[in-house]
């Protein structure tokens, strides 16, 4: 059978360790590669290794990048006194859609979890903690994910940041606008409950 | 931002060019490349190129394989006197994963579709009638798809390989209306080969 060569094995196995690809969608992919023309695996396999090589960790702020500081940070109408901390390049990208915020951001890839072994040096803490030395930083806002890692992250920042004397805030967490509240789970609708404001 | 470089805009589209990866999932995918270590980026890349130039059609039923003819066509255990037809490789999967075919397979590589001008050329119908002359053969199974497509095509090989006195049946319909053979699961799969009826 196909599965069994050790070539085939081998690319079903990669596309499996892709997030959000299980088995099944791994074979489907696979299958997909191996039915194309072979220039256009080989352009594929080109895209993957170009991009990667060029593309590399800000010095600043530690998003993914081609050009060093990213275009975020050198950015002169963005606001460099206010910093968002996300866990992953991915929720840079997800605020930068909303296209509201104007300061800019720092990326831990990674949130604390001790089980795993990351803990504070793992997540390179104290290069953020020398962005925040010298008073330049308003305030930090925490963009977490609201997981039980994100806000337990988000806790040891909120502490090692107070010494600074910097204003930390976290993002807001709540029914999705647009959204009915049917449609809202009931974590969500329970923290939105909590979080209420004064109109 | 990341999205507008070059090398990042190839890589997205690369994924979007893959079977069912819309734009979101294309570039979580390219997030996940891009953060992931430099070794783990090339080795998915070579296990593309590698798997992709390993593979290719078996010269008897046309099915992907490592060797030539494939691990299906030169197994002495199954029945060669059987064929059954699939529209892609991963309906030949769908099928061994059932566990139930002794037969052997002819993948055709696509449908019958005349508006993008996929006709019995494009489908080399002429490999299928040539497998069929001289008599090795009792029965051709018709596994196409039960798209319009996929019945299309399999009225077309009936009347085909009606003129060579050889029986031909088609897969029941247990596997749901307007799906692909891939979606089906494998109890469904076997049900579905031992209800065929004589066309």
């Amino acid at each position: 059978m196909l599965w069994n060569a050790p070539s085939v094995e081998r690319l079903v196995e990669a596309f499996r360790r892709l997030p959000g690809i299980g088995k099944r969608s791994a074979e489907r992919l696979a299958l997909h590669v191996l039915s194309a023309p072979a220039e256009e695996a080989e352009a594929f396999s080109r895209a993957v290794v170009e991009a990667r090589s060029r593309v590399s960790q800000c010095s600043v702020c530690l998003n993914l990048t081609e050009e060093n500081p990213c275009a975020i940070c050198s950015d002169a109408r963005r606001d460099q006194r206010i910093i968002c901390i996300v866990e992953h390049p991915s929720g840079a990208m997800a605020i930068e859609r909303g296209g509201m915020y104007r300061g800019v951001y720092h990326v831990l890839h990674g949130v604390l979890n001790p089980l795993e072994g990351i803990g504070p040096e793992e997540l390179r803490i104290d290069r953020l903690l020398k962005r925040l030395e010298g008073g330049a930083v308003d305030e930090v806002i925490l963009a977490t994910n609201a997981t039980s890692e994100g806000e337990t992250t988000s806790l040891y920042l909120s502490r090692q940041i107070a010494k600074f004397g910097i204003a930390v805030t976290r993002i807001a967490h709540g029914v999705p606008m647009g959204g009915g509240l049917e449609y809202a789970d009931e974590a969500t609708l329970a923290h939105a409950m909590q979080g209420r404001t004064r109109l």
